[in-house]
């Protein structure tokens, strides 16, 4: 059977999108039953939008911006069609008519992709906590603006060389404003605490602040405080109500957000009865945005399973390869080490670091190996690293 | 309506499951127009299972262990009621009969509990990852075990010393064989790669080596390579088949495990379109998995939400507390610090910390102040931490 999807936008997320859906399509029919693929494509030069609505089950709307994708999410829902959509600008703005107007059509409306790129956050609010009171949600939910701080506390550029550098790397746009004044970040969190709290929150509600009056001073003398600076959405109930905003933070060593670098994203969700779950992941690149709206997709199409699938067949291997870790207690005489590194050599094992310490006569060596194939060792040595 | 929960075993999670679902009813009927009761308890000494079976829609299992546990989900399920569980054991062991039961009694068997504490692991990989070709997982899924190491390496203790420790504090059993063993994780790893393969795997098939034999030097002189020790479980696709295993393993400072300490699990996924997500979260108090179960539970009573539901109006907060960053550059000249704090002080803002740094004739100072009703501020002063 088909499953007819409608792709609205064909843009870096939308062909991405739209070839990985081809890649996968063959291994959903044989999850689902249904085989997903793709009746139309709108652009602003090619298609029809009633046309490729009347021919699809499911519109994916990858346009962005508030209109026509407004307009076309509306429209799409009430001609009774499910929407998958990863806009966070329409729905951190026009979320209730949205939801209302999905409730009311009787469709699906699916946005896992709007908010923290592929980490699930919506799914971890409406299913693993949905029985729990959330008190707080923190979150790193912009790619760019984390590269840029991440680049700014490990080489010291200031500012407007971490920005060039993530231009040129594609982590940033060429007008960078959405996400370096944070509004890109509120929208997000705009979105996050709707679910979170249930109640109504528009982008307006949340004030925000970016990084570009930031210094490497200000990063680096906060280390010395012990801080790590995030640009941290919060999204939290305080005095009877809630608060939702973003700025600049200082973060403590130990916080679970401190240690987010790079273009990753993660988000932080505190409840009394379970402490706090963390989840992290890239931030939203093209393929890492097409997979979180593909994942939708599917969940549209049938319900997640209540139980595993009946499971396949295929072969365990226990030869596993690993770089080995070695301690040694050894006399602390000239030319031991060279008769060690020689007799491991003859097996064909080479010593990719090493760190020798002496305790009187005797000395102590701990060495990391390269990666051998030394099948399942109960010896007692230790694997390190992932190669 | 009611929806009738017969619980069987009413140990710590059993006990903390039963609370914790008394005081969410309540709530939970208000999202879901169904009310959760407890209508039976199983004990050793108390009540029956076959009458808790007839007054019940659900079964939750919270006795753990294979058997009587196998044989209640197996009648149970027959009997046509959905199933919740936390017990790794029996799943690891037996879970392709009880999966393949559940199929043919159409009934839901649902699990987040056994794996990971609170971490949602199965549903990310059912749902989230449905798409996606997982490659590998890699888990701190054992929180006695990660506590212990987190000990040693943080105050040099023993291994002893450290599970000593452990036990006094209730992360530790009396016998904490199945944990310190690595069989635990082992169960757990097991469970997961089916789940990520889908293919069946049993504990039999998945070798572990514990950290009973570990000392404060194997730590110390790894972190001189600049590797962090954690009991990591692997399950893998290698060489056209897979790998499932436990073992002491030395992690790279930035590999996302390597920063998860003391009780806390902690999950990562890795598949190809989306480079790799990391769950974390408390591993398995009382309160945390009695949260996971009730998860499970919700999602046996209705199907997630597939549109966000009618929200609640809740007044917003826009004077919010923070630690603020003060950046000051002044005249190097004896007193000046004393000025500032006294202007401060008159302020009844009050200073946590301060780096004073000279720069020939002037001075920088960066000063971390106590948390202060300012309301929002656009003036580019940062806020520290979470107070």
């Amino acid at each position: 059977m088909t499953f007819r999807v409608g792709l609205l936008g064909h843009g870096t997320v939308g062909s991405a999108f739209h070839e990985l859906l081809e890649e996968r399509a063959g291994r959903i029919e044989a999850a689902t039953g249904q085989r997903p693929e793709v009746s139309g494509v709108l652009t602003r030069s090619r298609g029809d939008f009633d046309d490729i609505v009347e021919r699809s089950d499911l519109i994916v709307e990858l346009i962005g911006g508030v209109e026509p994708a407004r307009d076309y999410i509306l429209r799409a829902m009430a001609a009774g069609r499910h929407v998958v959509t990863a806009n966070k600008a329409v729905l951190s703005q026009h979320g209730e008519e949205i939801y209302d107007a999905a409730r009311k059509a009787v469709v699906q409306l699916r946005f896992e992709a709007a908010v923290g790129g592929v980490v699930p956050v919506i799914r971890v609010i409406h299913e693993t906590l949905a029985a729990a009171h959330i008190e707080r949600v923190h979150g790193i939910v912009n790619g760019t603006t984390n590269f840029i701080l991440t680049e700014m506390a490990a080489t010291g550029a200031s500012y407007e060389e971490a920005l060039e550098q993530a231009q040129a790397l594609g982590y940033a746009e060429a007008d960078p404003t959405e996400d370096v004044s944070g509004r890109d970040a509120a929208a997000k969190m705009a979105i996050i605490g709707r679910l979170a709290f249930n109640l109504p929150v528009h982008l307006d509600q949340v004030p925000y602040e970016g990084i570009e009056h930031l210094t490497p001073g200000d990063i680096e003398y906060a280390r010395e405080l012990g801080l790590s600076l995030k640009l941290v959405g919060t999204a939290e109930r305080l005095d009877g109500g809630i608060s939702v905003r973003v700025h600049p933070t200082f973060l403590y060593g130990a916080h679970p957000l401190a240690s987010v670098n790079g273009s990753f994203n993660a988000v932080t969700i505190e409840s009394p009865a379970i402490t706090e779950i963390t989840l992290s992941g890239p931030g939203a690149g093209g393929s890492q945005t097409a997979s979180a709206v593909l994942g939708d997709v599917i969940s549209a199409i049938i319900p997640p399973p209540t139980v595993p699938p009946p499971a396949e067949e295929q072969p365990f291997v226990t030869d596993t390869e690993s770089a080995f870790y070695l301690h040694l207690e050894v006399a602390d005489r000239p030319g031991v080490l060279a008769q060690i590194a020689e007799i491991l050599g003859l097996q064909g094992v080479s010593v990719k670091s090493v760190v020798q310490k002496g305790l009187g006569d005797d000395a102590r060596l701990d060495m990391v190996l390269h990666t051998s194939s030394a099948g399942w060792s109960s010896s007692g040595r230790l694997r390190a690293g992932y190669g």
